[in-house]
Formats: structure tokens, C-alpha cells, sequence
């Protein structure tokens, strides 16, 4: 089994990446980024390169490699994607086009496994239980649009049969490793992940507000499953809301007090900004993902096994 | 006022030309196809050229001419679309796309109403009463993917402010002149049409599916109107279902023996085909447009005043 995963440099490419050579040590990974990705595993099978997706020429080579599936998990992030219009639309939108594109003509019927997001909703989901059919998309965010254009084309393909597609929408990724970024969310794992290494964090919203997550652990082990469930299963529509969970801030710093003791915890500063809480309490705080139940995605392991995991990731 | 419309040699665009100048006899438009379209009025401030959209510099040289408005009505027809992917995309997708870049760098802020479709929805849509934002579009044609991918693009770049634009999603037009089409829905036109002109026509579905229709006279009336609704009462998002009204072929059949007598109406014969009632039936037949009507686009005149305008528009 030969399998590409494109944005392999980021953390949950990284991941992917591991958890695919645990579950299948013979699989050969292509992992594909602007630069040159680590491989963070110890197979000899995993090939690391550096592929400009927004380039046909590097589009066409790397499909040339015969992929039995493709992740496709690259992509300007939500600030980014607002910040420049074009960027946003040449990565997010075009360059995932062209790979489908690609695997049409030069490998039909491939399994192509795209990453999109919760951010795909807009306030009108807020008020509801969000579910794939029930709430209608209206993203407030060039991000949440280009995922969400790609998300109905990919749909079309696979209905025509041109690929093997399948749409999966993320929550929020908790506990991220490494830098804070500047998303909006990027506080949400700061809280954990910071005073885990010993320093200060700060709280920028009401602790009560909940936020819909989802751990590592599960999220890799899903994103595995969505290349495995039988396409028939899918019906004729191929987006699916992955399986998370929602949790305060509150939760997560009890949870926080109860696996690594009261002294880091202790850490966390509550420092209001009014521009992130606003933004946070645009996201849909609850989701029923029976749909991704009925399709075998596993349920999270919530907020304790979550930020043990993390713990052990440092050491 | 200048306007441009694009597709303005079809049906609906050359009945939209005739309406503006009669409400404005002032304006000056712009009509474009790639052939140029015939002018329909009188007036001697309707230009009618030949423009192959999908030539980026067709494009620009189109919105040099500075408009305040756009309606972008061009496009493959949902048989074609299915039948050729890439022109499909090509057309439907890439060169409105490219229209609404041309007008975001050169004018941005100009009005732009874009006609979609109720092809848009799929099967789920058919049980429930559709609404804009209460049902999820699951398109089951490419033509539906594509026109709701500019949908989702047209609000983006209305919520930044690029554009002004209007996303309309219009019934099955009823009745239409002109040839027999491709189009599934081409009974529906042919069963009036074809009678009034003293031919035969088949009637390929039962007597009692409901079909969603708009007149020509409502029609152009509110697409008229999209132009005027002011941007904040869209809120923030773009799309409206335009009012139309449901009525089954016996309905039908049985206004046109009241319009045109027993004789016309004995025209038409039952001649089942499977594979047309199908593809209706996956139509929804019931809309809620209340929306449109908060909007204050009009109700539709209805079947009689319908089969009668069409009389008198062959005389």
C-alpha cells in the first residue's frame, strides 16, 4: 500500500504519519510538504519531499508515484486565508482541485481523504446541534468557504466516480504541540501545553464557554478509518462530521489540576480579550456526529487521557 | 445606469433585457454571449456583442466598461455539464469565477446577480419543504456543485466587500419559448408550447408530480428587483430562492383547455419515460420562499396568466 499524505510537515501530518506506520509497519508514505518534512518514524519506507502543490508540474509528479490514497491535509490556515484572499484560494482551493484533478485523469478511482473543518458552519449553527445534514453550511471565513467549495467537489467526483473521495471536518486539535499559533483557538491547547513545560499561559475567555475538540490519539486513529470505511457506506454524500468533544475551559483546567497537580495549573492567567471570545463563541460549541458513529469513527477519549498523552509526548 | 448581462442570448436573458429597458428606458446595457445575442428592444442604447468568457481578457475588457451592475446568467445547461465535466467547470465554474476577480480588482463593490439553480438540493430536499437555510444542498449533478461552489464565493467576496453580489436560485422556467431542449424539465414548456402552436407533444411523467415553476413574468420582474434589494437585508449570506409556485402536469393541462380550448389541449399525449419521471422525482417539489418575499421579490402570476402571456407572445 503506497500512501501520499500532503501537508506531512504539520502536526497532525506528523502524527497521521506515525499512527499509519504502527497500524501498517509495511505501508510506503509519501509525505509531502512546501519544505521537506521530518519523518517521525523509523521506517526506511517513508520518503520525505519537498512538492509546491500549487505548481501542475509538481501536482502531476507526485501522483505519477501511483498512490493507493492520498491525504490531503495541507492548507492555509483560517487567519491566513483571511489575511490574503489569493493565497487562500490558490492553496486551499486551486491546488486541492488540481491534485483531484490529477488523480482523475492519471489514476481514477484513488481514495482521497480531505481534511475540512467545523469552520465550514457559520453563526446559524450556533444556536443548533450541528450535524452534516441538518444545519446548512454558511462559513463566515474565506477558510470555511474554500473547504467547503472543496468539500462539494470532491462529493461530485466520487458521485461521477472519477475518485474515491472522502470529507472529513475537524474540531479544534487539543493538545497541539509546539508554538502557539495565531489562530484564534490557538489558546485552548497554550492552556495545557505551556504550563506543562514549566511557564505561564493566559486565558483570553470566560471559563464556561465551551469548545468542540478533538485529541491526537483519536483524531489519528479516525483519519486512518476514513480511508477504510467501504465507499458504498457513504451514500451520496461524502462529507462527515469527525467525532470530538465539547469541553470548557474550565473543564480542561480541572482536568489539567487532576493529571499534572495544582502548581500547573496555577500557571494559567485569566486575561480577557474580547476579540478572541467573540470569535470563539461564533463557533458551534455542540455537534451530533451519530453520522460518523454509523460509519465506525471511534468516540474521543476525552480531556484526562488526552493531557496524559501529551505529558508522555514531552518526555 | 449601465448594466451588463452575460448568457444574453438564452431565453431568460433576452426577456430581462426587454423588461430593464422598459422599467428603465434610460439604461444603457450590455449584452454579451459568445455570439452576439440579438437586441430585443428598441432601444438604441443596448449594445449586443460576442464574448467567449472564459478568455480572461474577454473578461476584463467587459468590466472596463465600467458597469453598475452584472448579471451573470451564461452557462452550460445541467445535461451538458453532466456530459463534459471540464467544459462544465470551465464555464459554469471558472469563468464566473474569473468575472467576479475582473470586478473585485477593477470595480469592486459593483452589484452582481448571479442565477443558480434549485439543482443545487438533492434528494433530501425532496421530502422536507426546501428553504435556504434549512435545508443542506447535497447537489447530485455536477451543474448543482457547480453553481453552489459560486454561491459559496460570491458571499465570501460580498462579505469582504469585494462585490455586492446576489446569489438567485431559480425554479424550472415555465413557459419557455423556443426549441425543445435537452433538459429533463423540457416536457414541462413542451406540453403548452408545442399545443399552442397546433404540434403534438409527449407527456413522459404522471399527471400528478408536482413540478416548481416560474413564470417569464415574474421571473424577470425579481431579477430586476435583486439588483435593488439593499446589501444589508441579505445579512450575511447571499442566497435566495426566488418565489415560484408548484403545480402538477394535470394542472397544467387542465389551464390550458381553459386558456387555449379542449382541441389544444388534446394535443398532448401520455408517453411515459422512466428515466425522465425519475430524474424529476429527485426534484424537490415544495419551496418555502418567504425569504425571498422578506426581500420583497414578488409572488408568481400563476398558470393562466402564464399560458396567456405565452399566447400573446407568439402573436
Amino acid at each position: 500500500m503506497r500512501v501520499i499524505i500532503t501537508g506531512a510537515g504539520g502536526f497532525v501530518g506528523q502524527a497521521l504519519a506515525k499512527k499509519f506506520i504502527e497500524v501498517s509497519p509495511d505501508a510506503e508514505l509519501v509525505l509531502a510538504d512546501v519544505q521537506a518534512p521530518p519523518n517521525p518514524t523509523t521506517s526506511t519506507k517513508v520518503e520525505c519531499i519537498g512538492a509546491d502543490l500549487t505548481k501542475a508540474e509538481v501536482r502531476e509528479a507526485l501522483i505519477d508515484r501511483s498512490p493507493d490514497a492520498v491525504y490531503i491535509l495541507h492548507g492555509i490556515m483560517s487567519s491566513g486565508a483571511e489575511a490574503n484572499l489569493e493565497l487562500g484560494l490558490s492553496v486551499n482551493f486551486d491546488s486541492v482541485r488540481g491534485l483531484l484533478d490529477t488523480i482523475r485523469v492519471k489514476k481514477p478511482g484513488t481514495k482521497v481523504v480531505f481534511t475540512s473543518s467545523c469552520a465550514v458552519f457559520g453563526r446559524a449553527a450556533v444556536k443548533n446541534v450541528a450535524t452534516e445534514t441538518d444545519i446548512v453550511p454558511m462559513p463566515e471565513s474565506s477558510y470555511g468557504t474554500q473547504k467547503l467549495m472543496v468539500e462539494f467537489l470532491l462529493n461530485d467526483y466520487s458521485r461521477r466516480g472519477f475518485i474515491d473521495g472522502r470529507a472529513v471536518r475537524l474540531p479544534t486539535v487539543f493538545v497541539r504541540a509546539g508554538a502557539p499559533t495565531a489562530a484564534a483557538s490557538s489558546f485552548v491547547s497554550g492552556i495545557v501545553r505551556e504550563p506543562v513545560h514549566g511557564q505561564e499561559s493566559e486565558l483570553p475567555v470566560d471559563l464556561n464557554i465551551g469548545i468542540w475538540l478533538v485529541s491526537p490519539r483519536t483524531l489519528v486513529h479516525n483519519l486512518v478509518h476514513a480511508m477504510n470505511v467501504p465507499a458504498e457506506k457513504f451514500g451520496y454524500f461524502r462529507t462527515v462530521l469527525l467525532p470530538g468533544y465539547t469541553a470548557t475551559s474550565g473543564e480542561i483546567l480541572e482536568a489539567l489540576e487532576k493529571v499534572a497537580g495544582k502548581e500547573t495549573r496555577a500557571l494559567v492567567k485569566e486575561k480577557r480579550d474580547e476579540n478572541i471570545e467573540r470569535i470563539v463563541l461564533s463557533w458551534p460549541g455542540k455537534y451530533d456526529t451519530s453520522r460518523a458513529k454509523e460509519l465506525g469513527f471511534a468516540d474521543d477519549v476525552g480531556l484526562e487521557r488526552t493531557i496524559k498523552d501529551f505529558i508522555a509526548s514531552t518526555k
